[in-house]
């Protein structure tokens, strides 16, 4: 690792950063210059007063969207500050541009208040075609995300549905390759942050907004989800649960579970791990169903090593790491999202289109074997396919 | 006109917009992404995290500018919003990137409240080297930039300064050429908004902070300034000043002339318009001392036009556009600004500054004429050497 540091500092002082901007038009002369600039952008200006949608046709914002993050819950490293955050976001900035050709600028905030963060979306909208929320705190996250659902652009904060397209297209995958029907699967959660309530809630087929969820009625889903935090399984009216947690539990862990990890993750099918490394032990793969799947999802350091969980029993490891099979990386999902953001100059970004990207993502995988659940990063036009996807699941 | 407007319409819309964001990086296996994303990015945010400063050599932030606009007074149109302020904004990248290799992003803001854009420009500032506040009406674009003056990063109001700095410089040469010494000359400025206000401070070397100006001692100044607006002249205890034009009116207007423009104009050396069409007359030129010295400056239709100015008697005329002789325009001066916030990673833009520019912008006219008092926007190297003059008076 300490090679790779230093490799990864030395790069990024050299080109002092990752990202450049520049022009689609060359300026040569007065000419090009009263073209791009005064006195001929007048017009376009004017036409854009009439019509301020025109603004997605004339100005780069119909291809361009931002980044944004409050520096409070970066990679593993937590919450380390906005500047600190800015090579994080600057690098999805690259993602974007690399995968789906989508232009984007990374923006960090000098604050964490979420009622701040939610203004200073509202006033930026006009300059983007859609907003990627990123590394913000639980609970937090799920506050600003909803109080900004109806601004005009999208609002998608990638730690939560990211994570969940591509856990829900992985586990659609991982079930076919055990012989398990999807609906039938017990998925244990360790983690209620951002990602692990998003996973849950996209597991579960969940429509929630603060303090309620509602099950979709034509959406897939598995049969149960016990989310374990700290205080172990959520169930309703446990205690020490913010509305989030609250929302979840009361349609989540049917059989009302109570205990810590150990206790609730007997006979299941799945354990996904969004948490912290060392959380799962090769005891709890042991008490899990046969062909067990685990998930391990902390980064750099999963909850449990890939050959740990393997001799332990579990049938699939997948874990957020590049160096073994099965990469669950939300960089095969957001990419994908943005440029149906663009491409179908969306409004919001709906569960339905969730889940087809889910469901498009497995499909991919020609096939699924133990060590082949979910495609590789570089296959190409994976972005397209995925777009494509969502696209047709608007409503028009 | 309409020519012109239609060829601009049509380019914005075959560009979608002018701008684009690329990678300096490429991306093509796990390596890089190891490098430019997760994992290896975390060694990036963790130094950053113990020394936030290294934000500037390790990310994009330590050569990139934020061009904020509230769409509130945009070109000569008005308060169009902030959709239709875009293109212009984008523009201004484009230039910045064009005439001064510095890359920038244009934002547009859902609020033309003070407080509001006081608040997004502090949250945003993590994120760049400084910001161009652009298009923003006065008097709210005093009050805003005041409250931005201790952030870390310089805040500067091209409107206002950009302005001065380039009507200073242009002045500077008309004087030689009409061989008035600087400090002798009286000027009459038409309009107050924010070029108005700024010109005059300029000229007068004033340091101001809302509703109090201080001379400053080793600034270069001419002998009076008489600043009119609708209402006529400016003097101390005029009613209907708001607290930045009873500032300026209480160190200039030395003699408290009163009446419209017509009464204060006679005798004087030089009339700067920076308001609109029809404002400066033939008569009003015709009263003016001998060799009299014409800024009409409103875009795209000035106060007075060339030929009409030079029958009425004026020796020398200058306009904003680009198709008589003498364009003053902020392109002269901006991005040799922002490649001295880049080059000295200035933390604010000081008066001595801003006079070392204009001073510079004079200087590389080598024979200053009628039809000759400033650079040609296209001079090879024009914003190095501005810059250059900047970082030579930076403190350190």
């Amino acid at each position: 690792m300490s090679d790779l540091n230093d490799r990864a500092i030395a790069l990024h002082k050299k080109f002092q950063g990752k990202l450049t901007t520049s022009s689609l038009i060359e300026i040569n002369d007065r000419d090009d210059l009263a073209l791009a600039y005064t006195p001929g952008v007048a017009a376009v200006s004017l036409a854009i007063a009439q019509n301020p949608d025109l603004s997605f046709d004339l100005t780069w914002r119909g291809r361009t969207v931002a980044v944004i993050s409050d520096g409070s819950a970066v990679l593993g490293l937590g919450n380390i500050g906005p500047q600190a955050a800015l090579p994080v976001m600057e690098g999805k900035s690259l993602l974007l541009k690399r995968f789906a050709d989508v232009d984007s600028v990374p923006l960090v905030l000098a604050t964490q208040d979420p009622s701040q963060i939610i203004q200073f979306v509202k006033n930026v909208a006009p300059s983007f075609a859609g907003i990627n929320l990123e590394d913000i705190t639980a609970p937090a996250c799920f506050q600003i995300e909803e109080a900004l659902q109806n601004i005009g652009i999208p609002v998608f904060h990638d730690d939560q549905h990211g994570t969940a397209i591509v856990v829900t297209a992985a586990l659609h995958n991982a079930a076919k390759v055990v012989a398990k029907p999807y609906d039938s699967l017990k998925v244990v959660i360790v983690g209620a942050g951002a990602a692990g309530l998003a996973v849950a809630r996209m597991l579960l087929g969940l429509n929630c907004s603060e303090d309620s969820c509602q099950r979709l009625p034509e959406s897939t889903s598995v049969a149960d989800v016990i989310v374990v935090d700290s205080k172990g399984a959520l169930y309703t009216g446990r205690e020490h649960m913010n509305i989030y947690k609250q929302a979840v539990a009361g349609l989540s862990n049917k059989e009302r579970k109570t205990g810590n990890l150990d206790d609730v993750v007997e006979g299941a099918d799945v354990i996904i791990g969004v948490s912290g490394p060392g959380n799962i032990t090769p005891e709890m793969i042991k008490a899990m169903a046969d062909k067990s799947i685990v998930f391990a999802m902390a980064n750099p350091t999963p909850e449990i090593m890939p050959d740990a969980a393997k001799e332990a029993g579990a049938y699939i490891v997948a874990t957020g790491r590049s160096d073994f099979p099965n990469q669950i990386n939300n960089v095969l999902a957001f990419p994908g999202i943005f440029r149906a953001v663009i491409d179908g100059r969306l409004t919001t970004i709906t569960h339905a289109m969730k889940e087809a990207a889910a469901v498009k993502l497995a499909g991919l995988v020609s096939n699924p074997g133990p060590e082949n659940i979910i495609p590789d990063l570089f296959m190409p036009n994976l972005a397209e396919e995925i777009s494509k996807a969502i696209l047709e699941v608007k409503e028009d």
